[in-house]
């Protein structure tokens, strides 16, 4: 089975009405996935085991000796009303590549492995890539396990909800048996259509944070207080998000998740959490972008008579991938090399072994959006490409 | 009973953690509010009715033949995480001076009634003095069982879950036999102090308007996306929050409320929804204000290739309070006139009948709130200003 029909099987999990996806950790689509993924992988006679920490690996020649494995995969979780192919794209063209070499009688020399990494996006707990994060031990048990949803539930409770033993979370050994890891995922952004490539190969990741901003004032009513005698928490934000646009030159600063608090319609604010999604090439140049970005946020609190704090819930350094490898997968496809500003698993794991990505391209450049696409026919092309580097690697 | 005795009671009831309270139309807090009520009414050997708007009425001397009833009373309901007064103040006080009359053996000479009037602060499904506005015909029932919470669900569904029959909401045929509406209420905003006044009366309510602003543009990866390559709805929401504020001379604007699309912190917006409170002490000033506000988030959204839609959802015209009982019962008091930017059941009523307001000082002017407050002694002082008017109209 090709990844396109793989991909169309998973087409109604955690859809939304105007088209986009929800699918958020440990949440009812993400288990319909989980299950999916153990279908799909005995399908091909592979073994799926799962760690201690949700993220679910399938084998094929577990029990080969001598070789450390080659791992292949992605995730199957979403952002809210994100797209179908961010995560999903690189398990089902795994999975199809294997399909194939399988069909074909190509015979490993090592095991060959598909990941699906629990949590990617972050988009339930705050902190993304938590399923690599835990193997590679990047974050302690403690931290992630403590983290908590909007509704206030933690990750452990929710672990513990799904029948997983939270006390199992933290370093995988699976991954010392582990050689190299590479990730297909789709394009975010767009590189490869004007520059006529179906698919490319990841230079680096940029250095990227996650920013709590908490702007707090005085809530007071809407008409009867004058203008002069308010301290309105929504006008430093206000002015911070212009801020943000204003420095992010040649970077990226979002801010794309705000709470209002009472949230009234005839009440000024007493507070504003936002959230700060900054990256930028390098990672002094993301130090100084965030500097700035809360300098002006305090400058424009102190104007109203309002305060803001700003706290780091997590921060990922420049992932610059394995330079022989990527140099040989490139060679061997014959494909550009491009930087991305998007986090992956694959950012997570190169601190730890050798890892590569491969691009497919996406012809708008949307992404984390229901709009976000590929062309089957790329998506082909994707898992050839992938293809002929399992039979290189494996 | 006195009127600080009589809030006492209510001191547990819808309260937040942080000191606030949440009371909202029909929920758990109102309707133990709502028992209250009745209770508080029935120790006093009132009658309580309830119209098919929720709006409880307790009567003294329902049967008196000839004389029109002077009406009392305000609302318990709050905005959320609003102060212990906004209402709740001007139902006690006139269940206590009511107390105080029947204890002196007053008689009335036309019947006395004290209102309780239903979801006056729109927190839950965003208009408004829905209960006074259906019993005047200033909403149909059809409009207003139609509005729904951000649950989905409508009030007319919400009425009927509570043993309530939808249909008959509307008109109230016990209003045409009330003569005159005093509403006694905690002052918002800061007037009373600085003019050293225990309790002022109301000259005018500002016209004023709730409006939607749907700023939408192209959701997106946040890293992955070019600042250039976007089209981000926060930015012309953030532009727009700053002119309201800059056009707001001598007016009120105010954005306290906000709701974004998909909400995650990894994505670009697609949409941001959020609601403009605006009053001004004139219609004209009102609509220019926000014709100016729309002009700018139009101006800045085509900047960034996004679009905004503005869509009143409710809007009340200038109230000026019955003069002959305004001068009468400053007269009587001999308190000084002042107007409010804050809207009221009175201001619905006033297009009926004679209607009339006391404002008991409130010393930091915070109201919608958790701080809003007035002194014991300020809070008894409205109750005998009310008494004397009791006296005087009843």
């Amino acid at each position: 089975m090709g990844a396109n029909e793989l991909l169309a099987e998973l087409a109604a999990v955690g859809r939304n009405p105007g088209g986009g996806y929800t699918r958020l950790a440990w949440d009812g689509a993400t288990m319909t996935l989980r299950e999916w993924f153990v279908g799909a992988a005995a399908g091909l006679g592979l073994e799926v085991s799962e760690d201690g920490n949700g993220n679910q690996v399938a084998w094929w020649g577990a029990g080969l000796p001598g070789n450390r494995a080659l791992l292949l995969g992605s995730h199957l979780d979403s952002v809210p009303d994100g797209g179908p192919l961010d995560g999903p794209l690189g398990v089902a063209s795994a999975l199809a590549a294997l399909a194939e070499l399988k069909a074909s009688g190509w015979a490993p020399s090592r095991p060959i492995a598909v990941a699906n990494f629990s949590d990617e996006e972050g988009g339930r707990f705050g902190v993304a890539c938590l399923g690599s994060r835990l193997a590679t031990g990047a974050i302690t048990p403690d931290a992630a396990l403590s983290l908590r949803d909007d509704d206030g539930t933690s990750l452990g409770e929710v672990m513990a909800a799904r029948g997983r033993d939270p006390r199992a979370a933290g370093v995988a050994s699976w991954l010392d048996d582990v050689e190299y890891y590479v990730e297909l995922h789709v394009e975010q952004g767009r590189w490869l259509a004007p520059n006529d490539a179906a698919v490319g190969v990841a230079s680096a990741i940029w250095p990227h944070g996650r920013y709590r901003f908490d702007f707090c004032g005085q809530g007071n009513h809407a008409g009867a207080t004058a203008m002069a005698d308010r301290h309105d928490p929504m006008l430093a934000y206000a002015a911070t998000v212009l801020a943000a646009r204003e420095l992010a030159t040649g970077a990226r600063a979002t801010f794309g998740r705000v709470r209002v608090g009472p949230g009234s319609t005839n009440s000024i604010p007493s507070r504003v959490t936002a959230w700060l999604d900054a990256r930028a090439d390098a990672e002094p140049a993301l130090e100084a972008l965030v500097a700035g970005i809360t300098a002006r946020a305090q400058w424009a609190a102190a104007e109203d008579g309002t305060t803001v704090t700003v706290k780091a819930e997590s921060t990922t350094g420049a992932v610059e991938f394995d330079h022989a490898l990527r140099h040989r997968i490139a060679g061997l496809l014959d494909a550009p090399v491009l930087p991305t500003g998007a986090g992956h698993d694959a950012g997570i794991l190169a601190a730890k072994l050798p890892t590569a990505m491969l691009f497919v391209r996406n012809p708008t450049g949307v992404s984390h959006a229901p709009e976000e696409s590929a062309e089957p026919a790329d998506i082909d092309a994707g898992v050839a490409a992938l293809t002929d580097v399992i039979r290189e690697l494996g």
